[in-house]
């Protein structure tokens, strides 16, 4: 593994491999010499500062030296091209960039032009990858409802289309060999592209958490209201958002899951959000154990 | 002591340990692991250079990691809460959270919310409280003037009603059992809700500054003008700036402190804030000397 | 050498033994504890997050801890003074200021109120000074050509009036001795003030390019163009653009340089930016090697 760009394809035991890495990394408190001494910069051509922050801890803890480079509200770099600023950084000695941008395929594009000792960790592109959430996914999964996934039911709710969490967790759930993976959204936000193959899908939020084990929803953004994708989000929320009766549908000790920033109200009421079952605060403090234990995969001595 | 939210009924031994250790940290060069390992993160919600980078400094000197979350310049955090963004932290494993707000209490809610692991370390609230800026003058007036409190005559000068720094000083000034504490301001400038009980509030800078061991100025925001509060800056400057020829009815030893930034001219002159007599530029070397010894107690190991 | 703010007048002995330095540095993986629980601060008035990345990376390969300070973007230091910031963060004990300002001489005056402990790195100051450029470019050329000077034949090409990296470089190719150094740019962007007194000047890329060793171009500003100094990037590419065809009048190993970033299809071409003759790159990489000799030679224990 030279890259993490996409979990597609990804071989199971390479997934159970980060995961039990991760694991390890998330039970033990201090810090690690595995990053010492080499560079490392998140290059963000889209903002995220608590994505930033996790990986920012992450490389922290495991020695590494760390540049953060918000291009969207860098004055400096206009009009210099993304490739330009990877190989300058490059040539400063960086050897690991991870990498948030809005357009599908930048990071690969990226990682096809960087020099062979450099690696590239995608923390997002467009609506295609977003691979250390859905291994951060799993790993919670795997702590909530064991490691046997075949044996599981998992529903995705909600805006799947334009989601890159989504297409990840798909990745990792079909690495792992989920059993039943069900998608329930409204056809204006589900893909119509072969995506869902092999899944279960329906536009009825409560068939698709009859029995299951795990809900994981998505977060709305507020433009898919303006581009006429749903009506309101009230109307969102009555017919897909995660309430404390809708879940009483699920199995007696299923678990919510929510990638975050909530928008809380709207995909997820504050009582399920903040209750229980809810596994969204476990899902960020996963993130960083699993974003340390792929930067020690590509970039550790 | 759990957090550090206000000076207000600390007891007098707990300043006075704070201050030592201040003091040993400021006559001890280089670094020190008690955070080693350690996450803590700036949140400032109002923005301030300055104090945030005294913070930081203080922070690496003991090892930390340390995050820089600016909430005033963040694109991404627009609509998530206060309390939802230290969630997500204290998740990802921040420990300590140094947080700046403009709201009077808004950083004991949030202590109230955190973790039972998790300290807050208010770097000022609204109007109400900036402690490590009382606990710096303290250590400051303790150099210049000895340890014995009951025997020395401050008075602070200016806006005293609109001030955080005025509120942490008197509270670390009654903790410490300062013999006699004079308050000078404007009318306009004065709170009248009990604050000043113990205080001998005058109108009279002569007056104020008469035989004082120390005369602690103030800022002046140029908003006072802009609400009615002072007439101008030539005009307060004129009845309440701290001149050279003012001094002069202070003790011959008499220091000058400023907690900066300074309006020159205004507040205080050049000559007397460049002169001999201030211990501007020491407050500042205080300041993280102080924050050292308060991350110290509150995430040492 | 207490601090350094230009080349000019830089004893050559001085010069070869901070390249040699760089060498070092450059030759040697890994971190390095000449600066260990040392502050530093950069200091932009004028943003560039690639050089003040390098600046950063260099401290940190030796031990430093880094503040970034960018002033063109900090919304708090309205109304202080370069002196007044420099002075606090002096006093919270930053020992090195990495300093880039829009004024000629603005770092000098810094260096003259300095305390005698503070270190000043002059990181490029109005048209006047780039001084680690210079050096960088100067152990850039050594690699490639060996470091016997008196043979080389330098051209400079472009825009040298309004750059301090020309500047720089021509004080350092002086310290060196190199035996030919030719300046070729339109009238309107070469100055006519002594700077060019020991150079051959021509208005001729041809001429200049005849048998050179390298040709170091220079950065076109697009405000040049608005102000009138060139009629069109279109036009000054015609005449002064390096192409893969105008290369063929150098040297057969002739090497190309440019401080970046590159206007691409202006100063340089695509394919010679790109070509094998292209020491782009590595300068950006001897960009971290030198600032680490400099950091090292002014703040070193």
């Amino acid at each position: 593994m030279h890259h993490l760009l996409t979990l597609d394809g990804l071989p199971r035991a390479t997934v159970v491999g980060l995961l039990d890495r991760a694991q390890h990394f998330a039970d033990t408190p201090g810090d690690f010499d595995a990053l010492r001494g080499a560079a490392v910069c998140t290059l963000f051509f889209e903002p995220s500062t608590r994505t930033r922050m996790s990986f920012q801890l992450a490389s922290q803890r495991l020695g590494a030296h760390v540049l953060n480079f918000d291009v969207s509200t860098s004055s400096a770099r206009k009009g210099e091209t993304a490739l330009d600023t990877m190989r300058n950084l490059e040539a400063m000695g960086v050897r690991g960039f991870i990498v948030r941008h809005h357009d599908d395929g930048a990071v690969a594009r990226l990682a096809d032009a960087a020099r062979p000792e450099t690696a590239l960790l995608n923390a997002g592109d467009g609506r295609s990858n977003h691979p250390t959430q859905g291994l951060l996914d799993m790993l919670t999964l795997r702590q909530a409802k064991g490691d046997d996934f075949s044996r599981m039911r998992i529903a995705i709710v909600g805006d799947v289309k334009h989601s890159r969490v989504a297409r990840s967790d798909l990745h990792a759930l079909r690495a792992l060999g989920t059993g039943d993976i069900r998608v329930c959204g409204p056809a204006s936000l589900l893909p119509d592209d072969g995506t869902l193959a092999d899944c279960n899908v329906t536009h009825d939020v409560d068939e698709a958490l009859d029995g299951v084990d795990a809900v994981m929803t998505l977060r709305l953004q507020r433009e898919r209201m303006e581009d006429g994708l749903v009506d309101s989000l009230e109307d969102y929320h009555r017919h897909y958002g995660i309430t404390a009766e809708r879940l009483r549908r699920a199995a007696p000790d299923a678990v919510v899951m929510h990638p975050g920033p909530i928008n809380r109200g709207v995909e997820i009421t504050d009582e399920v959000a903040d209750g229980p079952r809810s596994l969204i605060l476990r899902q960020v403090a996963n993130g960083v154990a699993v974003r340390m234990a792929v930067l020690e995969r590509l970039l550790g001595r």
